[in-house]
């Protein structure tokens, strides 16, 4: 129990405490959230617990991010224990800062930046729309989590705003250059490397806690049209590549037990490597996606077929090594409703359907001025809540 | 003229002036190459040039490619000051060190390294082999260098040992694991970004050499099976993620200004943004490929259809930043004869036409132990030549 005033049902309770960069006038460097205030992390280690403090210093939470399991376990005590015994109180309430008065920071420096295409719902809305004449999946999709990789220098912090991007489009016969006419959202779930691999030793599904760190939400802006014209055959490029967003805090893994549940059953039985029946990842978060404050749609992350401990082993799996600020996305999560999609394009159908919002207009992609935000919370310990901190954008008109 | 006795036509001569980090058990650090010595950069600043000292030291290149051109500029002068006047000779001549003595290490910090396909005979082998059906290119080739992000945390320094991947590959009905069967190299050049660029402000075409800093050779290992099994539809990404190869030396622009030539005709016309006839930064390098000391190839780049400033120009046009420290590879090169080609997909034509060794073996794809080394050269000022230095690697058995 902390001695903070919180609702219960607050999904930044001091079962969740992510972590992030803040930075105000006064002050900048690593936190944690709780409830709708920070807690500067650095000066109230100093004061507390200065063996841990130099994990916590610096402007970002790459120090913390490669110092592995036992740190985190050490440092995600403390501060339960700075918010829960009256005896830290005289020390800590001082440093809390409003969130009000903060603007996030990106949370750590981006390494490789990764996306999958997990979500069996979202990958056939996809077939079924871009190749109707087609089997919805492709043939290797429920043997292998099918990604590639995206670009890391773009990845933003929420709140960032997300300029429309120029590209070339192909329009019947012509190809034609301008800003893209088919901006999109992409709603993930985004998991951050903490200790890295060797080159030539693969990360075991069941090893996955002993890398991962934690988890945020990613938006993965995308241009369709660009996009459609580019892809064949190596892949999504300028189509993405503009902007990538992420929630300003990190969920830790820690926080997030209570919500593994059973994977999916998989059918053709996926390779060794990929079997996870021992210890699933796949976790019970559902999405919220809103575009100018009105709910759109709940995907329910919980419906993947792949999980991020699956990505991971994949992704190792030819001796790649992966490294402390890794990122990889789940690739936009789907469920089975209409209400449940993670895109645009699956829930105007590629324009061909518009979407209906409360005040009467009818809408297909993103315009100027939208403003997109996604959350999403989870089960936690006695009833409590667990939250994935927001990742937000709005879009900014194409540069001339 | 340099006081170094050298050969006239001494790729490394006083004209080349690559970049490199060298390790011996005395020193490591910046360095440039002469013949087949290496000057540490930081102690002959230290003595001759204080102010430019700074920029020399660390265990990296990061700090001179950010500087800029003004800076690369004057550092080139001083060294070329340094290598020719016999006032300088006392204080340089101990400082040199044997190649022989050296080790490599990897010249600078990779950020976001993405991989292009912009060579037409390149591009239209695979078409025919892995598509003989279809038109060679794709729609969208001749309009954009098509390109996709590579796993820049597995871009190591030449004469690094590369272990056989693992992976998923498919055969007739069945999807194996294993070690792939077939092991590729691509003889390819890369570009290493100095000065990066900020989001939302394209680099034109004509200001390449305001943000690139040199070349490198670089060798896209891939694994076809791997690749052709995963790759539909986001692309590369096991069968190439394992490992990239880059030249330990980078050889500025500077150097190459005599090696420019004028870009291929191109039809279409390629859009305003991609328009390079005022600036071509076509190069007239020539590769040349061995397999264990023996040379297959010999793929010349003036054959490219997208020069290096179109593809900088391509990654940005979307508004994406380009940071310090990218590197972007031009994709195989391959020219129009089979003694051209720079894959062994194309030389062997995915393995159906076995080429022949000059000991009388046959061979396809890369066996174990086996050793593969790229060179180039162009031409350089009053009939010298210009190095590109070696990029290999040898291949080591599958990990169990």
């Amino acid at each position: 129990m902390t001695w903070l005033e919180l609702a219960p049902a607050d999904p930044f309770g001091i079962q969740t405490l992510p972590y992030g960069v803040i930075h105000t006038p006064a002050l900048s460097g690593c936190a944690v959230r709780i409830g709708d205030r920070a807690l500067p992390l650095y000066p109230a280690a100093s004061t507390l617990r200065p063996e841990l403090a130099w994990l916590l210093d610096g402007s970002t939470l790459d120090r913390l991010l490669a110092a592995g399991p036992q740190a985190w376990s050490a440092i995600r005590l403390a501060v339960t224990e700075w918010l829960s015994e009256d005896r830290d109180r005289s020390v800590i309430e001082p440093l809390l800062v409003d969130l009000k008065d903060v603007s996030m920071r990106l949370p750590f420096t981006v390494a490789d930046y990764v996306d999958f295409y997990a979500s069996a719902n979202h990958a056939a809305n996809v077939g079924r729309i871009l190749r109707p004449d087609a089997e919805p999946l492709p043939p290797n999709w429920k043997h292998l989590p099918i990604g590639y990789h995206g670009r890391s220098g773009t990845v933003v912090a929420s709140g960032t705003g997300i300029r429309r991007p120029n590209g070339q489009r192909k329009e019947g016969e012509d190809v034609l250059f301008g800003p893209t006419a088919r901006l999109d959202l992409e709603a993930e779930v985004g998991f951050v490397v903490g200790v890295g691999s060797a080159m030539g030793t693969p990360v075991a599904v069941d090893a996955f806690d002993r890398h991962v760190f934690g988890a945020v939400l990613l938006n993965d802006w995308s241009a369709r049209d660009i996009q459609a014209w580019e892809y064949v055959p190596l892949g999504p490029f300028l189509g993405k590549s503009f902007a990538t967003s992420i929630s300003g805090w990190i969920t830790p893994l820690a926080a997030l037990t209570h919500a593994r549940v059973a994977g999916p059953l998989r059918s053709p039985k996926p390779l060794p490597y990929l079997d996870d029946r021992g210890s699933s990842w796949n976790l019970d978060l559902t999405l919220e996606v809103r575009l100018n404050g009105e709910l759109l749609s709940r995907p329910p992350f919980a419906s993947m077929y792949w999980t991020p401990a699956q990505m991971l082993a994949h992704l190792t799996v030819n001796g790649a090594s992966c490294r402390s600020g890794d990122l990889f996305g789940s690739g936009t999560v789907s469920g089975s409703e209409r209400g449940q999609v993670g895109s645009l394009l699956e829930l105007s159908w590629a324009g061909r359907e518009p979407f209906l919002l409360s005040d009467g207009v009818e809408r297909t992609f993103l315009q100027d001025g939208d403003r997109v935000s996604i959350t999403a919370t989870a089960p936690g310990p006695a009833g409590s809540v667990i939250g994935i901190a927001e990742v937000s954008g709005h879009i900014l008109p194409a540069a001339r």
